[in-house]
């Protein structure tokens, strides 16, 4: 099968070619990159250097449908509404890593991204990729859109306890902590080394856009609308996410039978890995790979629930689980291309 | 007026010798260190060279008393319960940077440290220097235990908040964010470069010793018993913590409302720092310098406040506030020797 | 005394702010910013917030000459060449920290610089302040050219051997390293955290522009031209530049008399610090301070000297000597203003 | 094939553990560590958890004969001279990475390890694993000693002009920058996070002991003795490590006629990359992966030739190069399971 990268020279761009090189199923046909067109990626990334050689190429529907049978893109949000329809006309899969197509209601984008939303006409098509919750709408799908990096990690953390009154839905809190390449490769005073680093900063309180994407997914799972606080911070690393995420318990549950319901719904998840009582995963822990690992404790004297949920945001979070998708979509095993031991240290 | 450091080899003993030698009132008269008694500071830190060159000694509460006026101890947990008593009764002044006078229950001592408490005549006399709040009980005392780092955030961000009903009382949520300086020159494995750098580690999951510190102030401040969740991360930077703290509102707030309460409760706090509406503090912007700088936000969808509190772990979080409740104390200007503007970046 | 400050906004600016607040001879009463006039300098830098808030304005020499005594140009290259030379007619101590009066040759800048020089009736005409050579020429100086980061380390742990034959003036190499501030605040993909992070790159290997200045201070001192090696890497840090410099000695010193040469040669430097036998400075060592520490080692087997000089890139490197040498012009202790000790860790 | 890793809880035993997961002839079969016997390694490695999942055991030579045919030693110095030899005794492959059989003089090894040597019937019998250069040695060896990291980036970069009179063979030297991860897990004061982060350290100038592995290596590559100076440098980093070479050419040579003959020599090595000319590689673009690669420099004004060589110090300059070694010996493509591209950023 052959794959084409829309946003090839940005971290996800180059992230999906690391993976998809060590996919067996794929070919990597074309690297679409419109600010760097003609250029090869290996002049821009020589850590490619001898592995892939291949000149960016402009943004062409019509090339790609002769090209390339799936097309991934890697683009800021903004991008991928104006070029993806054209692919989907096409008969291409389209996997979105964007923004655009995540939500379903298109007042929720234009208030949350303070943009233009989608054409109605396709907005809200797009099977939203979390597979291990929608696993069953992604066989087959043509149109993904790809989780964000926060949601994912978040999502993952919440579903066993969104269903049979385990949590009180109107107490849920997320704390966010996510290294810099999650803002990806964008030249601006925040990305900044000497900005960043020796540094924590707490950014875009009560208006990150991935809030209503973070409440659409639970009244999907849970089937109640609620508001969540979801603050996002900063840290002084490049790779890795972590949601601390908090919510009343409605019942005395302890941390051992919330782990065993936790081990039960992600029995058949290969990258979900639960964490043994009295131990929560650390970033690092994961990095490299399509992991999300996910710890517990429930703090018996205010009967509540605290959960740790950490991702590499540019694989679980963005590339990896573009991957895992079309691994679902043509009903190949989900890990396929994606064994890969997280780094450490 | 002559001051010594017991545990002045370890890093808030360090800092309180660069915030010292700084004071126009005090004279710098015994570095105590027991494992490195007869070593010179300067060969250890080396930073101090033609600075401070003095050797360091061992722990002699008569040798004390003869030499000095005032004694802080920077020494780990279960250390100043053995040494301090001896320099109370010599009548010197003694400020304590450790967590073993912070409590008035032994027994949540015995039980958050996992150490036995104190001895019962003295456990509960120190006055707990949180200047902000203590200022009154500060003045003339001899005998203060220094808050912990993440106290200090924490309840500097809530106290303005912690009367008349603004906030539910069981609601309150803390999220903090450290360096790892917070956890002293030790070597131990997860001190370690390549275990901290890249990475963030959620850890203490419902049982920090500072819980029971912290909970013990809001009653003070409150009135009320209660119980908070708190769930500390180690970040991989040197200095600077943050606190993002969560509580519900009893009633509709503005952040604009609230933010004219916390301007009015810290007017005469020449250290607390209130960011303007829509700007939260980053902890870069109070390092190396005795700042708690506190931003807010209140999400109406929830009604729940965001409070944002961050200093540097080893100033305000120790050595400087220490400072700050020896010049109380004395009766000097509050901000004696501690006038350092942040070094950044 | 007043003072101005061209490029308030830039690091080396917010710096200098941060040591003359400091500076008992000194009222800070202009802030210039070109792109940021109209702004307060505390919405920038927030943590300047009560410290010192002022309104950054636009350049203009009659307005300098009317309200201050000594200005300071902390401006990227190409800037202080058009608008230094106006305020040294009116009169103004200038001190310019950019690179565009400190060579000799006109021709020299056009070729390592890559611009323009400044007009020939001033280039040459300042005095290069390297206070602990130059000490004599820059009192009573009024134009000022500081000296480059680089050239300050390399220039101060050379200067005690360039003179009596002590090493083959051909054999010098110098290895460089540099933290990101060095750069300054641009917002360019090479500063950025990811691309900086956990990464070690050498750059413009034979042309940084620093090269001729080290080699017109060297031929200075030593009375001969040569021509050096010079290589900078950037490193993962915010603060510090480390040069480990080579030599091949004449004859056969050891360390202990090298050692001895280099504290006689400095005895009356307050902010050089020279290490003792078999020990060598970290950057750390010096960050937030004005001092150079210098370490060294003769190797017998090979007969080569190893020197290792490490400063504060925006102190001893920029600011911090710029106020050292109003100091010296103005016959105030060197020191005045300068007592920061290191901030460690 | 079957494999035992002994060290495998420090970092390059971990490696080790992940490279070989991914090798298709090899199965792991022992993991040895004397101090964590009877552990899983997953729960002193997390990120390990439902990857690998075993119990380390002790070392025992008449187990490992039984049941491996290969014996990794990823051990500090002093180890695995001591184990090593009965391993050798009962047939099996021995690769080790520590410094205990690389120098072929017994001396050596005393002077610069300051410790005993292995018994003499088996020092200087290992074949130095330096696939590059000797590789026709490697293959059908059984006993290798795995080169030192800051030994392959510098080989590997010098290599090349060691013959044929490129350069002044008295006057190399190197200047190596290394992540923190080359001094291994260990609870030391100069390896914790606060001592490292933020700083740059030079450290066993004149006396770190793989100084005579380089030299021992260049004489055997030039036929020539010589002594050579290199200097060592703590960077804030893991991962990575750079040798910035410099040497006197002895004629004329352009940068572009070297990177020819570097071309050339590295031409059936496929884990060297060569950098075009006017770029210099940084350690990120290696990290993860087997390569080392090398840029180059010459100064006309100087007629010095400047060399820049990267590794991934536990890959390339540790596990990678151990499993490359284990590929030539046994014939199967050297390339085998370390198929792993550079994880950017």
């Amino acid at each position: 099968m052959k794959a084409g990268i829309v946003g090839a020279n940005g971290y996800s761009g180059a992230e999906l070619i690391r993976l998809l090189l060590n996919h067996p199923q794929i070919k990597l046909e074309m690297l679409i990159a419109h600010t760097n067109a003609g250029t090869d990626i290996q002049s821009i990334y020589p850590h490619f250097d001898g592995i892939v050689e291949r000149t960016l190429e402009d943004f062409d529907a019509d090339e790609l449908a002769k090209r390339v049978d799936v097309v991934f893109f890697a683009t800021p949000a903004g991008v991928s509404k104006h070029l993806l329809p054209d692919c989907l006309n096409h008969g291409l899969i389209c996997i979105d890593l964007s923004g655009d197509f995540r939500l379903k209601n298109p007042q929720d984008y234009a208030d949350w991204y303070q943009k233009e939303p989608a054409d109605e006409a396709l907005f809200g098509d797009a099977v939203y990729g979390l597979a291990e919750v929608n696993r069953r709408r992604i066989e087959g799908a043509t149109f993904i859109s790809n989780p964000g990096c926060y949601p994912t990690a978040a999502l993952l953390g919440l579903a066993p306890v969104l269903k049979n009154d385990v949590i009180d839905m109107t107490s849920i809190i997320i704390d966010g902590k996510s290294g810099v390449s999650g803002s990806g490769k964008k030249e601006v005073l925040s990305n900044l080394f000497c900005e960043v680093n020796e540094n924590v900063k707490a950014y875009k309180l009560g208006r990150h856009q991935h809030t209503p994407e973070i409440e659409q997914m639970i009244a999907q799972m849970s089937g109640e609308q609620t508001a969540i606080t979801f603050t996002t911070h900063l840290i002084p690393m490049t790779r890795g996410l972590m949601c601390t995420t908090y919510a009343n318990l409605k019942q005395g549950f302890s941390t051992r039978e919330l782990l065993e319901r936790y081990e039960t719904f992600y029995e058949k998840s290969p990258f979900v890995r639960i964490r043994p009582l009295g131990s929560w995963p650390a970033t690092k822990e994961v990095i490299g790979s399509n992991y999300c690992d996910i710890g517990l404790n429930v703090d018996g004297r205010t009967r509540r629930l605290t959960i740790v949920s950490v991702i590499d945001n540019i694989v679980k979070g963005a590339a990896g689980q573009a991957v895992q998708n079309l691994n679902i979509i043509k009903g190949w095993d989900e890990q396929t291309g994606l064994g890969f031991t997280p780094i450490y240290p």
